[in-house]
């Protein structure tokens, strides 16, 4: 499809996040060159472990000595995993005085040498992506950045830290305190052995800092972030807060007004309707406020290996598609390079799976729900539900109402056409699709 | 701050949208031309009424011809708010033979003849920008496009008009007909007179056209989308949904699996607990599913003037900024250009206006509350609820908890000093900030 050799990415750090990046890039390998117009493979990675698994599965040169991938002079993109300030920044800053463009998932970092970084790279005509740095799989630095770019922003609000919001969710639906659910977040790894830059806050405001940038156009001020954790917060405060309408999340704010902006990390009560308080579990939720846009959120995984390689992957894509096509169309109009989009048929309505909800208008008497259910189990359609109503005072129908299992829309058609020919049924039978939206 | 001249739009059409556009680029022009690093002008707009007050107070050219602005060389970017499929699709073709770059909000022109007009824009080495064709003010065709490209996205479910979702909003919430509720979105102006590219599903199935499209990698086919609208909904159905843990909703829904592609609009009952049900009123909400990411949900104004005006400029500013800044650093890092960040002071935290919500341990006795909201009203510090719960059994203290309405955290410490300083307090006053997060 593409006339451009692969582009060769060096890894700083395989834990996690390398181990999500290296499956992603290997598994939608396909999918991904459509997008991005060339190949993409990983070339070179400075672990700790030099005997990793993934490494060899994928191929990948493997050193103990991080120079040596940000020396090397077939990578054009270096990818940071390592996490903390040092020695990442010193690494990063040699990659771009290398003329390589960075990917980096380093919310501390960012946060706190962006400034240095982004001159340096500035200085060198480099690119910097750090989409996973704030609320993992969510885009939404490039939602600040480029999609909101016609705002003014007055606020952002989010639920930056999963393993605070778990905390917090565990404690307001099981009623239990702080520390015994913090135990359990570090069993089940969503806290750290040492959870202070969770609990405490420090994570958040790291991510805030950046937010609040791109939302005022500030430079990154982390030490100027007012931080509180959610360390003190007691079962009673959570169900005190319930009683009076609001919830307790743990938040990050940038605000501006005419005297300034406020950055602030703290435990925060808001409405129980807002969209926010129904974010649960280790999810993440930036609400963002722009003068013409109106309220806008943005939720997803916050954390974790592929949540977190998806942004970095993303980062990626967009220094190649930078690096490749002609700035006019940088971005392909229908995301897949115009010779790479697939013939995948469209299929008709009758081919397409889905679970339906079935009203039926019957005459009150007995047999008419077995053969209803007859009919749809000669035709192998299950049945998840009945809810059969009492007829309305002085009407002779009773409506029954069938909620049923995941079935092809041709056999359904079938089975509506022979409920509809029974004698007790008086009017065509009502069917609305369900979906349950989940995981598969 | 930039040596480039302005870039000189010209505007088709300026109704709505077209005054939305006019608006927020005039508004805030000063963070727009700080984030693309370069002026952004209207300079011709072909409009009806020749007699346009926005347009004559924003200096701009009119004309009742849309070819002449089409054909003037002074204009960069064409932005087409004409709507529908003719003259739109000439007058887009034209504009990108002649070499311009053009921004569109119309979801029926790029569902029907985006193949078409892309593979022109290929061929001119021009850009074409249709963030603002599918929900309204949400950045999703670059999020979908950009944000998650690095993953196999598995299928998107979207609530994408918002006309057909207040009417099932309103119907849920008041139990009231279909028709009895279109009336009133009608009188409202969410409704059209002819409501039937709303109500029936043309208008969400445009836009899912296109999302799915640029999910899968396939061309654009709105001649084979499944399309049902909303009209036949019972308020007895709405209510039966809620009572099996359902709620319905009209959405656009594409998925694959190994034998194709399904693209469909229907009205879908969906779980209650899911995202997506609470998405209420003209609100429009974008569920996507990824294999990296997860699920990921993208929420905001889907129509309106302003927000469609949002998408409309962000488009605008990424063309600008592909015309102006090297292609390394076509987005700055903060999002402003490097050059023009802002010295706006971060606040100090006493400086920071918010509600709050305290727990007092207090003695037993009388007087106690009103020592506590003596201190508060001599401290001009509102108080918008109370909760006095009974003391445990065989404790001394009650707890005592308030809301107050907003001040500056600076007093608020004072009162909470005062408070604590009274003999009839026992343990230092717990306090959790608030916030509404509303429009202000």
């Amino acid at each position: 499809m593409s006339s451009y050799p692969p582009v060769k990415i060096g890894l700083l750090g395989l834990g996690t996040v390398g181990g999500g990046v290296t499956h992603v890039l290997a598994r939608n390998a396909e999918e991904i060159s459509r997008r991005a117009g060339r190949e993409i493979l990983i070339s070179h990675a400075a672990a700790r472990n030099l005997d990793s698994t993934t490494a060899r599965t994928a191929g990948i040169k493997l050193t103990g000595e991080a120079l040596e991938v940000v020396n090397d002079p077939d990578i054009s993109i270096i990818v940071e995993l390592l996490g903390g300030y040092e020695p990442a920044r010193s690494l990063v800053l040699r990659a771009l005085a290398n003329g390589k463009h960075v990917v980096t998932a380093n919310k501390a970092l960012i946060a706190k040498h962006g400034n240095e970084i982004f001159a340096a790279a500035q200085a060198a005509g480099t690119m910097v992506g750090f989409e996973a740095a704030v609320a993992g799989g969510i885009p939404i630095i490039k939602a600040i950045r480029e999609g909101l770019a016609g705002n003014r922003l007055e606020w952002v609000a989010g639920i930056i830290n999963g393993t605070a919001n778990f905390i917090l969710t565990e404690m307001r639906d099981k009623g239990r305190d702080f520390p015994d659910v913090l135990a359990e977040a570090q069993a089940l790894g969503y806290a750290e052995a040492d959870p202070t830059f969770d609990v405490e806050g420090i994570d958040a405001a790291h991510k805030l800092t950046i937010l609040a940038s791109i939302a005022f156009g500030i430079p990154l001020q982390f030490d100027k972030v007012y931080i509180e954790g959610i360390s003190r917060i007691t079962r009673e405060d959570v169900a005190y807060a319930e009683q009076l309408g609001y919830r307790i999340k743990h938040l990050g704010i940038a605000r501006r007004d005419e005297r300034g902006a406020q950055l602030r990390v703290h435990p925060t009560l808001i409405p129980q309707r807002q969209l926010l308080a129904s974010v649960s579990g280790v999810m993440n939720a930036v609400l963002v406020r722009g003068d013409a846009v109106g309220q806008s959120l943005f939720y997803g995984a916050g954390a974790g290996a592929e949540p977190t390689a998806s942004a970095v992957v993303a980062d990626i894509i967009d220094v190649v598609r930078t690096l490749t096509v002609d700035p006019d169309n940088r971005v392909p109009h229908l995301a897949f390079q115009p010779d790479a989009l697939s013939d995948l048929p469209v299929l008709p309505m009758t081919e397409v799976e889905t679970c339906y909800y079935l009203r039926l208008q019957a005459v009150d008497r007995s047999g008419v729900l077995a053969d209803v259910t007859r009919i749809l189990a000669d035709r192998d359609i299950s049945i998840e539900a009945v809810l059969q109503k009492e007829p309305p005072p002085g009407a002779r129908d009773v409506p029954i109402i069938l909620l049923t299992y995941r079935v092809r829309e041709q056999r359904m058609n079938e089975a509506i056409a022979a409920i509809e020919a029974l004698d007790s049924i008086h009017a065509p039978v009502v069917r609305i699709r369900m979906e349950h939206l989940n995981s598969d």
